[in-house]
């Protein structure tokens, strides 16, 4: 019996497993929404770990902004056309059609989903050593201390110390079916006046964009303030 | 030599992780907070697993919303005093004055810095089956598909359903220093037009409030209306 191909750096004793992780709820069969729920557990604790382990000295702020960078949508769905994973998607025929494999949020559910799925045909060892292999790299480029707050939270930073009152966001629309919706958020500044608009595939993102929007018309400088590791 | 005595359900061979975990920021040494962050993705972890394999028909979204019953912070507090963690917490004299070993925020986030002790004294899977101990009588008492939404998502899906306005939440103001935060919160609805307040220790749980009080006003019945598993 041949050993049967790697895929994404691992090989499956289950293939069955591999499968389901790339098949998407579009499609016929089983489809990879629960392991995309076990496979983004296991990403946000192994990549905790990595931070924890390799940056000594941080704290928790720090260690959550950067795991908030690595497991970001854009960072898993870069992760996944690098490994070409859109190619071997299964996916119903609207979805074919409208480039879904080529999508960020479909790419970076499946890697979740494959990361479930190495756990449940090898177990944590061997699951954490090939997401290690495809985070080292990116985690070896933070600097620490030198992750960038997000920018809802350098706004209300930039607000607080000026004794001004917090930003108010309000979600003017949601639209869209449950699986490709589009969140339009406004976000209101009482002192300076002002106001700006985001949207997103999520609430926090269109709220991260509206804030993006202010901080760079207040002209808040990008460097953080203060380094903790 | 003896082995010493077990804690938590765990003999530690390193009882200094112990120790830390169960420092609080405000006692003089290396406190917990570092512990923690590792904790809280470790304890996701476990239970996500818990609930993928003890449910193989459950949905993405039943799972989510059994986690987050299982991890919220009162239920880690709950934990914590069964085993009366409080009394074993090193705090600053000014946490030890107001009650802070009583504190369910201090106390949850205890729990899962020991949580991460235990895994960085002893490995995954002992930590798992630690850690399994602790949430199995939880996880059985929780019936698949029947473990409530959360006010927000029934109060948005009550008006989505009837073609209403989504909800407004805004931040009324956020009282108190870093550790020891109250957030105050709107809600308003434009159809049928109403509106009610909420406070939390958290932002999103201050929403919350401010959604329970209006599903109550609205008489929204509390059982959900689909099972997924």
């Amino acid at each position: 019996m041949s050993e049967g191909p790697t895929a994404f750096g691992h090989r499956f004793a289950d293939r069955s497993l591999l499968e389901q992780a790339l098949t998407h709820r579009s499609a016929a069969g089983r489809h990879n929404e629960r392991l995309e729920f076990l496979g983004d557990a296991l990403l946000n604790m192994i990549v905790a770990e990595a931070l924890f382990l390799r940056w000594p000295k941080a704290d928790e702020g720090a260690m959550t902004r950067a795991r908030a960078q690595l497991v970001r949508e854009a960072t898993l769905a870069g992760l996944a056309r690098s490994m070409d994973l859109g190619a071997k998607l299964a996916l119903g025929p609207g979805e074919m059609k409208s480039g879904g494999h080529r999508r960020d949020s479909i790419l970076a559910d499946a890697l979740e989903a494959v990361i479930a799925a190495i756990y449940l045909d090898a177990g944590f060892d061997a699951c954490r050593a090939v997401v290690l292999g495809w985070f080292e790299p990116l985690v070896a480029e933070l600097v620490v201390g030198k992750v960038e707050k997000d920018a809802k939270t350098r706004l209300q930073e930039w607000l607080q110390g000026r004794g001004k009152p917090l930003p108010v966001y309000t979600l003017v629309e949601a639209r869209g079916d449950e699986h490709d919706k589009v969140f339009f958020v406004r976000c209101d500044l009482a002192d300076p006046v002002d106001t700006a608009s985001g949207q997103g595939s999520s609430r926090r993102a269109a709220e991260q964009c509206a804030a993006a929007e202010l901080l760079a018309r207040l002209d808040v400088p990008r460097a953080p303030r203060r380094g903790p590791g």
